[in-house]
Order: C-alpha cells, then sequence, then structure tokens
C-alpha cells in the first residue's frame, strides 16, 4: 500500500494526459474526475483506469482534442454529439448545459452521443445538485448483463445516478442495476482476489467465485427483470435517444483500439427553485436525512447512512489524510510515468 | 372465479364512484385506470381496490370533486396541488400537462401535492409514450421499507417508473424499488395465502410467510442499499419537491379516515422529437427489441420479454377472453352494489 496525497495524484495523473494531447483543462477534469472516485471509495472506477485511458489516447481511438457540437437546441433540451472526445469532458459540458438550460426553463434534459467512458456519474449529479438543482443521469456501457430468460449479456451495468441538495453535503445515488458494477469485477481480477458467489455468472450463466470467468460473462441485476428493465431504460436514455450505439454495439474500451466507442449519456437538471421554495425544500430534506438517521438502529449497526453519505465521508478523510493505493495500481501509474515521460513525484 | 367482461367491469366500477359525487368523466377515468391494471396481470392494484376508494369518499375523506391548481409554472415545469382529489384524475392532469409543455419545450416536470392513491404508475407512463415521449414519473406511499441498517419502515415501495413508444405497444418498466409491492403483500393477505420468504420482514425485521406479519413490518428492497435508495429518491421527488408529505408522514389509505393522505407525484416527458428523429428513435428501439428477444434462451425458458411486454399481452387477451375475478373480490364488488345501490349486471 502506498499513501498518497490526494492533490498530489491529480497533478500527476493531470501532466499523463496532457502528454497525449489534453489541454491542461480538459486534463485536470478528467484528473479531477478518477481521483474523485479514489477519494469516495469507488477505486475500479478511479486512477486504476489511468492506463487503458492513456493507452486509446495514445491510440488515437479517442480524440484527444476536444469537439463538441450541439445538434439539435430547444428550451428544455439539447443534443450533443461528443465527436469521439473524452467522456468526461463531454460529460461536464453536458450537464453545465442541461442546468444553464433547466435555470431558464425549470426543466432540461442534454443527450451525448459519439461520447466514451464517463468515469463516475455522481461526479456530475453531485455538480449539479451543488448548483442547486435535482439531477438524474446515466450513460451506457458494454453489454455485460444478460436479459431474464437468457444468459448473454445484452445491456451494461448502465448506473442509474440522481442527486438532490441540501445546505450540507448532496445526496447522491449511483448504483449499476446489478448486485455489483462490473468494474469491481475487474478490479478483483487485477488484484488477483476471487468474488463472493451471487456477483457474477460465467458465459453459461453459472455462478462463479473466479473474477476473470465472471468478466467474460456477466453480472447478476438486482431484482431479476427488475434491474435488467433499470438497465434497459438508462440504454434507451443514453443510447437510442442520443443516437449513439447501444447495448452490445457499443465499442469495447478494454479490447479494441480501432473503432470508437459511441458511448451516449443523458442528464436531466431539475431547478428547485421553479417549483418550490429553496429553502423550504432543503429544510425538508434534511429533516427527512435527520429522521433516517434517528430510526432505531438494527444489532451491530453504528450509524444509518442516506446515499452518498459513506462516500462523502470518505472524501472527507481520505482528502486528510491521503489515498491508499494498492502496490498493484501505484506500479501501474509509476510505469505509466516511465512510459510518457512524467516525473511521479510520490 | 368469475369470468367478466373487461367493459362492463369498467362500466360497474365507474356507476359505484358516481354514486359518491365523481363526475361521469372522472370516475370513468378511475375505474378505466383499476380495471386497467385487472386487464396487466397487476391485480394489487385492480378492482380490489374499489372497496377503500369508495369507503374514503364516502367518509369524505377524498375529495369527490376535482380541484386542481397550477400553483408554479414554467415553459418546462409546473407545479400542482390536488386540493385532496382523487390521485388518478390528479395524475392524469399532471401527465398531460407534462406532455403538453414538452411538446413545447422539449422536456418538462410537473409535481401534484395533497393528492391520493394513484393506481399503477403505468398508466401514466404509457399514455405518454402513446404519445411519443419518453417518461420518467413516480410517487410516494406510506412508508413499507426500512432504510438499510434499521428494521423500521421509512419510506413506501415508491415504484419507479419509465416509457418509450415503439410503433407496436410502448416499452413500459413499472417496479417496486422491493422484491415484491406490499400491495402482493395485502392481496395474499386479503386471498388467505402465504408469501414466500424473503418477500417481506416482520416488525422485528425477521423473515416471515405470513402475510399479515408482513404488512405490520416492512417489504424486502432489491439490492438492499439500492432499492432503499430508488425508494428515496422517488420520495424526494414526489414528496420532498412537490411539497406533499414525505415518508411516515403520509396518511395511511387503509386506517385513517380522517387526515387527506397528502401524496406527492411527479411526472417528467420528454419530446424525443426534439432530440432525434421520431421515426429514427423508434425504428432503433425496435431493432434492440427485435434483438433481446432473439438471444439464446435458457433452459426452460420459451420466450424473452422486455418489460411491459408480458402485462401488454396478457391485456390483449383477458381483453378478449375476460378477466377472472376471485370470489373475495367477486364478492366484495356485490357487497358494494348492495350497499351503493348499483345493479351488479353480471
Amino acid at each position: 500500500m502506498h499513501n498518497i496525497n490526494w492533490e498530489a495524484l491529480r497533478g500527476y495523473c493531470q501532466k499523463l494526459l496532457m502528454t497525449q494531447g489534453l489541454s491542461a483543462e480538459d486534463a485536470f477534469l478528467v484528473a479531477d474526475c478518477l481521483v474523485d472516485a479514489d477519494l469516495c471509495g469507488v477505486e475500479s472506477h478511479g486512477v486504476s483506469r489511468m492506463t487503458i485511458y492513456l493507452k486509446r489516447l495514445e491510440t488515437g481511438v479517442v480524440n484527444a482534442k476536444t469537439q463538441i457540437e450541439v445538434e439539435r437546441e430547444h428550451p428544455a433540451s439539447a443534443a450533443l454529439s461528443a465527436c469521439n472526445s473524452m467522456g468526461m469532458v463531454a460529460a461536464k459540458r453536458a450537464v453545465d448545459l442541461a442546468v444553464e438550460k433547466a435555470r431558464e426553463s425549470g426543466c432540461c434534459i442534454v443527450t451525448v452521443r459519439n461520447s466514451n467512458h464517463f468515469g463516475m456519474a455522481s461526479y456530475y449529479a453531485r455538480s449539479a445538485a451543488e448548483r442547486d438543482m435535482l439531477c438524474i443521469c446515466g450513460t451506457n456501457a458494454p453489454p455485460n448483463i444478460a436479459p431474464t430468460g437468457s444468459s448473454k449479456s445484452y445491456v451494461g451495468t448502465n448506473p442509474v445516478c440522481m442527486s438532490a441538495p441540501t445546505h450540507g453535503a448532496p445526496i447522491v445515488l449511483d448504483m449499476a442495476p446489478s448486485v455489483v458494477a462490473m468494474g469491481k469485477v475487474i478490479l478483483a481480477a487485477k488484484l488477483g482476489k476471487s468474488i463472493p458467489l451471487g456477483w457474477a455468472l460465467t458465459a453459461d450463466g453459472k455462478p462463479t467465485e473466479d473474477p476473470n470467468e465472471g468478466m467474460k460473462g456477466t453480472v447478476v441485476p438486482i431484482g431479476g427483470p427488475k434491474g435488467y428493465g433499470l438497465s434497459l431504460f438508462m440504454d434507451i436514455f443514453s443510447g437510442v435517444l442520443s443516437g449513439a450505439k447501444f447495448g452490445p454495439h457499443l465499442g469495447n474500451m478494454w479490447h479494441d483500439f480501432t473503432n470508437p466507442q459511441d458511448v451516449g449519456h443523458f442528464f436531466i437538471a431539475v431547478d428547485i427553485s421553479k417549483l418550490t421554495d429553496l429553502e423550504t425544500f432543503k429544510t425538508r430534506l434534511e429533516q427527512m436525512v435527520g429522521e433516517i438517521k434517528a430510526l432505531p438502529r438494527s444489532e451491530g449497526v453504528s450509524e444509518i447512512f442516506v446515499p452518498g453519505e459513506i462516500e462523502h465521508n470518505r472524501k472527507e478523510a481520505r482528502k486528510a489524510n491521503g489515498i491508499e493505493l494498492s502496490d498493484v495500481v501505484y506500479d501501474e501509474l509509476a510505469a505509466l510515468g516511465e512510459r510518457y515521460g512524467v516525473k511521479m513525484d510520490f
């Protein structure tokens, strides 16, 4: 394990990304999104992704120069093409536009096509909540969930993400519609760990503890047809509506360095102040949170949490005390420094 | 069992509702929504609810005379008060307004406060899809899910509902964020049947097969904190945002005939044609559906379905062949006819 200061880690990732042609501003955003995931404890979407992101930039299968086109625009909607730019940059631009237009109209949906992996959905939803918006957002991803009745994957572990502001930290739900995200299976494989039964199925639909078999198979949707249905609708909004690829047609981030992924995202922002008094909303939401936290606790439970609270607490602690990087991820980052000629100063 | 023609059933329910002061139009809508649930096979939200609806109208705890006030309105949002009118009538008015405003702006959210139980969420989402909209909608409901870490309920089995149009039947997801809706536990109790382990917990948080114990306790959320989080956000949109009651503050439909429930709902409509070509959207969605249905099937599976398809097929079959009402529900309806002086003509 290596204890790393989060800002030093972000700075290093930013420099690495700049070697592949990203502007300082875009590289900062991508690095911030990745380090934010590590701060929150969502290591599957953190700096462990730097190797693949840099490889995709280096091979040119992702455009380093950001280009975002507004293809259709109305008072409460916009359809963007990311023109194969980095997913984070496109997603941030899209959520900013949704917030701006919702501020005028009350509500706005922005879709993005021809994009790439955008990291952790909560990064964008939280940014909308910090501007006093409610947000619903999502993305599609390459397939790893089988529709009920088949053992062949069709939809991805497309996140369902929602956020709401309080006077303090926003409430943020960012969940894969599966028992765990495929990212956790991938990370277990990388760390050489086994996975619990019930997380993943082999390509033949059999339960497995081997993350490498799970990566070739599927992850288990929550509530059976319910998790499959949630994932499908996230793809309808992200892929079918936006004009991006959908289902198994998405490019594979890990193995295909020829064809752009053509990922799609969507962001719905709701301006709370257009529907009710903002202070009243926050006060009522804080009452709700307070009541939940004051419920009688089950045996062995020391605290009841609301969505995103554990991640927020981890983030504060890791900002103060440093991020613990595993040897595997640390060594990968060191190798990237060698490869791309950036001094690793931690 | 009694085989009943769906239109005769709807007409009878409409007449019963009119005896309690509902207009012919409003009574038709409520009856249509209930019978639609029975047609779809969602008996928990069907005509088995007539007794409680009529009792609430008769006691005056629900207003029979519809009054809907638009409290705030912007190009892509509106906040309504249902003034304690019937939930179905308020919900239909709200989704219609969301569709109308989305047609102008691209997207619209409409909230409703001071409402009542609105039946099956998919009734409204489907109606939006039939007008070429994507829809996300929900409602809150009295508490029956315990936040993770407690065995005391705080949020309801608030449905998560989404719909999308095709050239044929819309795709409609309408799911409780629990393994089953409390309505299924209630129906099992009414029919004197036991429930499978894993559906519900007793008031002490213990698994139970007794639906009466389950009704006093909680139902199990899908994916643990994920189902709890989904339910919480449906209440944030439906209750906290709209200005309705939320969590355990909602009035109880079954036992409280003094205080209005003050239920909240929300409806987001997205005009597909503002974001992409509508025909392209439908063709792409149909491609997706076709590909899913053509996936290799697991052993013993004769067909793979998309969300809402099973309900749609049931509806077509029951329209043709009649609805099978249980003796319990049939006898309840007969008793209502006696009580309110309506001839039961089937």
